[in-house]
């Protein structure tokens, strides 16, 4: 299966049109101009000594690479002068401050630490994340500036890394540049990056006792436990190990070692049966901002990053391409309509770096007894974060979002996601007609395709459609048909989690369709008094101010009582109506406690 | 109300009657021969030098020295002159290494430290259970050799922290000296020991800067957070807290400094509302073993001490003396018949230092991603501990259990506490046949007894008696009543949290009596995967092997599945019935899943 590409994919007006328009013109702004207020974009120019303001961080290089991969896409699709123009500034300065022998970044050219000698210092990071954005603008618009500073990095970092081996350490403290290589290789069809990115994968698992960091010294932290090829589990620091298993996969696809690819089929298998939150969030703990083990899914001390459920779809989506299987588009269909869009304010400006599926305001504050202090994410989305690599990774997600919507796989056609859209790919043309995730209806109108295959989403039961189909691997599949209308029933429904994630027991989640939803404060009082009814009914209405349905629920509410402990037979319970709204567009109306996870009645 | 002394009371054949026979005849050696074996015994001669093995640590003074005590109280009562000899001995040995001022520490004697220049090292509290130790041993017997040795001792302390303040530090890290010096005052009638005791309380948190303390360096921690006139919540380490409460309200009881028992009041109020778990534990965080914030009571990771619990049955001890009321008794029962019954195995030899609510045995070895790790108390008993403080402990209170069960007030006579016993007061006698807590039923016998409360426990929603009695605060009283037959009645009932303790929401604790229940995955399996039916039938049967009645009640089993999410109509369930043995049983026929809050059906 191969996804067709974004820029063959035109959005029209719906749901995630209005999302990649908010992007676009709101998001793309915001960050640029919080990048602008801290520092971040100036520090391009390399000019920061002691003593002066906005000291640059190691990561500041990736943040901007990002937004400046985001804009590559933006310009792919429509002109923006301004927005090029920026995107050219900064162009400018890194090609003005790389060090004569291909090197570059921004943190140990001004701090006048020794490069290459801290692993966790996220050098090889931000090369791979610059790599990245110097072939999206290359591809967007035909400019090679950027492009060829980053070929004479790559080459250094060769030269360095894997033919001298005169580095303190021999593979990246944080995974990004394995899948960069790949796609630089992609680009500039030189052999090289794609043996560089071998390299790195398979010296993994040597060195885990050459370096030490402060934060979490373990090996499992950075993916160092094994050796790619005897890994199985999901481990460590959950954006660092999806990339890592991206770049497994594309290096599995390049080059046909099936026995990488095994494991990533092993590993991906490992999150969403034993890993994932109900949101398509992974990472469970902030301690290390980590897998850890099965079931073990807090919900209200959930780290669960924006960047790994981002990172989470880019590793499905290749296993999707790789294997086949609807179960991966599942996955990506999760993690888009709840973590992720949970990571972005529904007017685009500020954002969320942990998304909990809890919140109780009451704990702020909490464990003033002690010095460790049990980790309870922030409340309210904020503009920018000192590691600011969730704002930008949302950014170049959404401006590319209706890359997950097509694929083809030899002569069929697949529709993966759901978007009111319309594709062109090798003559064949598709429409794709819908208000998801609003309802299950759709209709599908092609050109010159033979055979067309439509995802099953997971959540659906019953599917109504005009025209006939057989169902195969998860997909109904049409023969030459050209106008097709289809329901998948979309209504509320209950959904429980398996009896092992001890944190979700006796509770239900309502979901409608792929949207999660969530019973706020601020609709609900205290929503940790309130109890779903098994059965009962549950009422959706469109609400135009967030563009989704917003459900109300029979529930009844526990009174309030000043004792800790009472027998069943004695607790007072009155019906009580439970509103919910998108788990994704909860903390928009100030801070509020929050549950996705209902007591059942 | 005046509890009576546990001297006058007589255990008859019981429950109780076993667990102290048990306590006297196998614990008591049992730790007596633990602390021989790791050299706190031999500690006293104070000859260890560097090099040698069982190099002394600066809380063993304290762990013999509640040996001592308990050991005390068993020769109040009955003769053993193998026992007398063998505390003899260690009196000894202090009495010939106590330095020539009075300073006697086995750390602080033999490792060359200065003393009293670190807050920390349990100086004061060794101290104050040396000085317990002593008047129980000279109220035992007469014998006044360490009672001369600890009122020497006392003595420099009052010099040194009140007269000429040249110590460090100015009051105790860890608390336990003020009830101690009020005790020895009470036995001595020397009020500078009284004084002594105020100056350390009224000192308090006026001196949090001038110390540190790498494990939890705040004020809350070792209560310094405030003046004890203005404390309102436990906070801070709980046993360290509760050992202060214990002394504020024995100061006030000595001084009558109601402003003081104001704040105990208010003190044991949170408590009771907001941090005790439904077994009467406390503490609910290894994190500097502290009392958290209201109605945060995590029970995997539940601390829950033991030497916490026994703590609190002292301080509700001195309350219900204090203020008469009923409820304090009902923290009593709810401790003594769970949490502090946990701390020791049926067989008498081993103990739990921490008492959770649940056992996982699948997460053993955890968050291997991480380098700080969640603490997950041991699931199996250990005979001794690097800090053994709980098992002398348990030691103390089952040899004095009895103290418990009866109080005057004026000319009132009262039952607090169901035990089969007699006892005699000011001519007054009683004597009760029970085998509570296997059923609520009781004869009270009495002579002399004009007017008789008997307490209606909280659990206890019917009672039956043969006696008229009138209802007040919480007791049934009788007036002039020689022979009464009453039954509570006793049935199993399921309990749940209040809605804000978010680690119980929407599960039920099944309780008989006083004695709250678990399912232990020895007898159910998986039993994170069972639900227990509302107004399913639970029924009851003794068994004999453990001394209590074990339950079987209707629940309903979740089929296995490999999926994390399902729908909830979908999931399969299916009746089964659910084991249950009391709490304090659990983890006695080897490590095993354990939950007390079962979600219910």
């Amino acid at each position: 299966m191969k996804s067709i590409k974004f820029s063959n994919v035109r959005l029209n007006d719906g749901f995630w049109k209005a999302k990649q328009e908010l992007n676009r013109h709101v998001s793309m702004n915001s960050v640029r101009k919080r990048f602008t207020d801290t520092g971040r974009i100036a520090a391009f120019g390399c000019d920061w000594k002691k003593g002066m303001p906005n000291e640059p961080h190691y990561y500041w290089d990736s943040d901007v690479a990002k937004w400046i991969e985001a804009a590559a896409y933006i310009l792919t699709v429509s002109e923006d002068k301004e927005l090029e123009a920026g995107v050219d500034d900064i162009i400018d300065k890194i090609a003005e401050n790389q060090w004569d022998d291909g090197y570059f970044n921004i943190y140990f050219t001004v701090s006048g630490e020794k490069r290459f000698t801290e692993r966790n210092a996220h050098e090889l990071y931000c090369a791979g994340h610059l790599m990245e954005a110097a072939v999206a603008y290359y591809e967007a618009l035909g400019k090679r500036k950027l492009l060829d500073c980053m070929i004479k990095y790559a080459d250094l970092i060769y030269d360095i890394f894997k033919e001298k081996r005169c580095a303190a350490f021999a593979t990246p403290g944080h995974e990004e540049i394995e899948m960069a290589l790949i796609r630089l290789y992609r680009c500039t069809k030189n052999k090289k990056y794609l043996e560089l990115a071998g390299f790195f994968l398979k010296e993994r698992g040597k060195n885990d006792k050459d370096w030490w960091c402060a934060e979490s010294a373990t090996a499992y932290y950075c993916q160092d436990h094994a050796s790619v090829y005897d890994m199985e589990t999901a481990e460590g620091h959950a954006v660092r190990a999806l990339y890592l298993y991206c770049g497994m996969i594309d290096y599995a696809a390049e080059t046909g070692d099936g026995k990488m690819a095994e494991v990533c089929k092993k590993i991906i298998a490992d999150i969403i049966n034993h890993k994932m939150y109900i949101t398509g969030g992974v990472g469970s703990t902030y301690m290390g901002e980590a897998f850890t083990i099965p079931y073990d899914l807090p919900n209200e001390t959930a780290y669960s990053e924006t960047c790994a459920s981002i990172a989470l779809i880019m590793f499905a989506e290749r296993m999707l391409e790789a294997e086949n299987k609807a179960e991966y588009a599942d996955v990506i269909e999760r993690a888009m309509y709840n973590c992720m869009l949970d990571g972005i304010s529904l007017d685009g400006k500020s954002f969320f770096y942990e998304n909990p599926l809890a919140v109780d305001t009451h704990k702020r504050g909490r464990n003033r007894s002690t010095t460790i202090e049990q980790h309870i994410p922030i409340t309210q989305r904020a503009e920018v974060f000192e590691c600011s690599c969730c704002p930008p990774n949302i950014n170049r997600t959404l401006a590319t979002i209706q890359r997950l919507a097509y694929a083809v796989d030899g002569g069929a056609f697949i529709v993966n996601q759901f978007m009111a859209s319309e594709a062109e790919y090798n003559g064949s043309k598709i429409r794709l007609d819908t208000d998801y995730p609003l309802s299950g209806k759709m209709r599908i109108q092609t050109e010159n395709i033979e055979e067309l295959r439509v995802r099953i989403p997971y959540w659906c039961g019953k599917i109504t459609s005009d025209t006939s189909y057989t169902e195969q691997n998860g997909y109904m599949v049409f023969k030459n048909a050209r106008d097709i209308n289809i329901e998948l029933e979309m209504k509320p429904v209950l959904v429980a989690a398996n009896s092992r994630v001890r944190d979700d027991r006796g509770a239900a989640a309502v979901c409608f369709g792929p949207v999660v939803y969530c019973a706020e404060g601020v609709d609900n009082d205290d929503v940790y008094s309130l109890s779903v009814k098994r059965g009962g009914r549950i009422t959706s209405e469109y609400c135009e101010k967030i563009g989704f349905n917003v459900l109300t629920a029979e529930g009844m509410r526990k009174a309030e009582s000043d004792n800790l402990y009472t027998p069943l037979d004695k607790l007072k319970t009155e019906p009580a109506p439970i509103k919910l709204i998108p788990y994704c567009c909860h903390a928009n109306r100030g801070e509020s406690d929050m549950l996705i996870w209902l007591t059942t009645a």
